[in-house]
């Protein structure tokens, strides 16, 4: 077996280093040369100025097999980047027909003549390799000097991953012969990170030596990501999922997904599947569930519809609480969170309903309720499930972890499919 | 004058290189830096290996007067940069008594006893000047080395910002006796970035020569930073506001804040000075404007709730839709999103309502109307203000960009304070 390949990625733009705009480019290409088995040695943003550029480029070539930069080209920054790398490759430019198609066709579709500024787009360093941009004007370019490669992209996040994906990242996977590499994702809710590895630390002990276990945390969520590399034995993938049986007995219903899909997503693929519909009635998260919801491409399939009853009269005059148990209980609590649930169901018509009542802070808590107490709610034609949860960070997080822990909730209270 | 100081930001941490998590902590610096007048030069990430920060030390020492670490600290990984750094300055680790009492009061909050792992955290290098971190255990550490600053900091995002505030940006400007700087922020909304320079070109171009104008923009809006740098006279502050007057002229309601807020806490703030209460009746944003309001601490004295009417049906029975109005409009009309505002006002009753229809996609579209058609509505006890947009990116970017062009169509249409 040969040694890992190893990538730089150095991000131009003084925009940068102003923290005028985050650099999320650098995480996904981080994430993609990782699932090709190429480790990341360092990442590296620089101004707009030439002379730091090459200084950037001279660094990076002494410590990595591949140089991947972002930013610079286009015509507005008179494609910086572009003239860079002509001198830094001693080289010049010329014309590249299909680069200039490409830029004409674009135009074309917006019924525009191609400007002369958009036609220098398309004159490329002669011992480059073009990248086609599919989403845009400024073509990338794939270079090869002294055993290094360089591949310069656009800045823009949407141009640059289709790049990557359509074009980089199987020439990368061809030039370096990187051995074959797998990853099975495995998606959990409802466990945290430490409890998880307890639970499954026998399986994971017992991986063979080409295998790795990955936990990537998030709020309420964890996913697993299973990655083997070759060992010189067939059937690599095979031998990754026939581990799986075992590892889902261990887990049960805490896996929810096993492709990279948002749990709002797995959420909608139950309903869907069991043609139920769902509305919701909240307060505390204030629309946040209902977005999360309906933030799923034809979401109008299964959700109908919510309440949000931050005052006290919606929830009365909407959904149905009555005002006795708000006296009794008040609004934090589990029987007001039971009608509402109940409630939504009945008022917005829908098969199943998911409630939410507590208090997200900074203000509003008391000693009995401090900020951070949620009562979540589900109901259905047959039984209304309630859970209580304690969790207080920030307004924002509070909110995120209480729609995450309603999507989680839905998802272990519905029906078993018939 | 004396030359600007320059600055180099390294952040630390393997998960960086992989892409498992977005560096918004260089953003922040480089913002910070900027506004006192420091230049940041390079943002470099590097991997928990000792070797390869030490590297980077080397090199950004080379370049920069000062040095900023994130990450690194902290007890799972055994304080990796502090020892690093205690080899780096060629000294040793002594209990800093601060920093001991500040993880004992962290502890005791929580009830708990101190490990023997968080009391390791109060040992600081010798030569370092302690950064007290009043949000963690880690406490940060400054060094002076040959002429050059370095400021290690934990890479937890809101205990690193607390530590910039508190103590090192006021140490940095003392450190460096930058000359005085201000800025002063204008937030606009309803305006292109390209229109917006147009209109105000004449003012930008009489700008002093020691005032620059930044454009940040975002969707929907462009925020103005004016910065001020010494020229040898007195009250340069007074002498930028001299200048708003007249900004204010040419932008007129466009400006919706001269401070760093965002637009739902204008609107708020709008609201409860005239002791307004809203509601809102949603469709194709689903929550996501309900959301924007109550994510604001405080929102509950003037938001009282919402009807997201994805279905039909809920239209017409939560809100008050007629109908035949549906039928002979459809769902995506000026008619039925009218409607959809008065139906909120009264049904939820409010002093005012918005109301949103559209196609948020990526499917549901008609030639007549297409994906990114959008009906916006406010409605008062006097009057209801209609508005069509058409805007097209992604179904996230639609949801997004269309709640913006509500909250501004709110903050336009209010009656004037009385």
């Amino acid at each position: 077996m040969q040694s890992v390949p190893t990538a730089e990625i150095i991000t131009i733009g003084d925009e940068l280093l102003y923290g005028q705009v985050i650099d999320t480019n650098s995480a996904f290409l981080g994430q993609e040369l990782g699932k090709l088995g190429i480790r990341v040695r360092q990442i590296t943003s620089v101004s707009d100025r030439a002379d730091e550029i090459v200084t950037a480029l001279d660094l990076a070539r002494t410590r990595a097999n591949v140089v991947l930069t972002t930013g610079g080209l286009g015509p507005t920054k008179d494609d910086l980047t572009k003239h860079i790398l002509t001198r830094y490759f001693n080289t010049e430019l010329v014309l590249d027909e299909p680069s200039l198609r490409n830029v004409e066709a674009i135009f074309a579709r917006f019924n525009r003549p191609v400007t002369e500024v958009n036609r220098q787009q398309a004159f490329l360093p002669a011992s480059c390799l073009p990248v086609p941009n599919a989403l845009g004007t400024a073509p990338g370019m794939w270079f090869e000097d002294q055993g290094t490669v360089f591949v310069s992209m656009p800045g823009v996040p949407f141009e640059m991953k289709r790049m990557m994906t359509d074009t980089v990242l199987p020439r990368l996977a061809a030039h370096f012969q990187v051995p074959p590499i797998e990853h099975i994702v495995v998606q959990t809710a409802g466990l945290g990170e430490s409890m998880l590895a307890e639970q499954i630390a026998d399986w994971e002990d017992a991986l063979p030596a080409n295998m790795k276990l990955a936990y990537l945390p998030s709020l309420g969520a964890v996913r697993l990501r299973l990655t083997g590399t070759d060992d010189g034995q067939p059937n690599l993938r095979g031998r990754m999922e026939a581990l799986l049986p075992a590892l889902r007995e261990k887990l049960g219903q805490h896996i929810f997904a096993e492709t990279d899909i948002p749990l709002e997503q797995a959420v909608g693929q139950l309903l869907a599947a069991r043609g139920l519909t769902v509305a919701t009635a909240e307060s505390c998260t204030g629309g946040y569930l209902a977005h999360k919801l309906t933030s799923v491409a034809g979401s109008s399939r299964y959700f109908r519809g919510s309440v949000i009853a931050y005052h006290n009269d919606i929830k009365i005059s909407q959904l149905g609480v009555l005002p006795e148990t708000l006296a009794a209980h008040g609004a934090v609590s589990e029987e007001v969170v039971r009608q509402m649930a109940e409630g939504a169901r009945q008022h917005l018509g829908t098969d199943v309903a998911l409630a939410t009542s507590g208090i997200a802070g900074p203000d509003g808590g008391s000693e009995e309720k401090p900020v951070g107490t949620f009562w979540l709610a589900y109901a259905d034609a047959h039984r209304t499930v309630t859970r209580k949860i304690v969790f207080n960070r920030s307004r924002q997080l509070n909110i995120e972890y209480v729609t995450h822990a309603l999507l989680n909730l839905l998802r272990l209270s519905l029906p078993a499919a018939e």
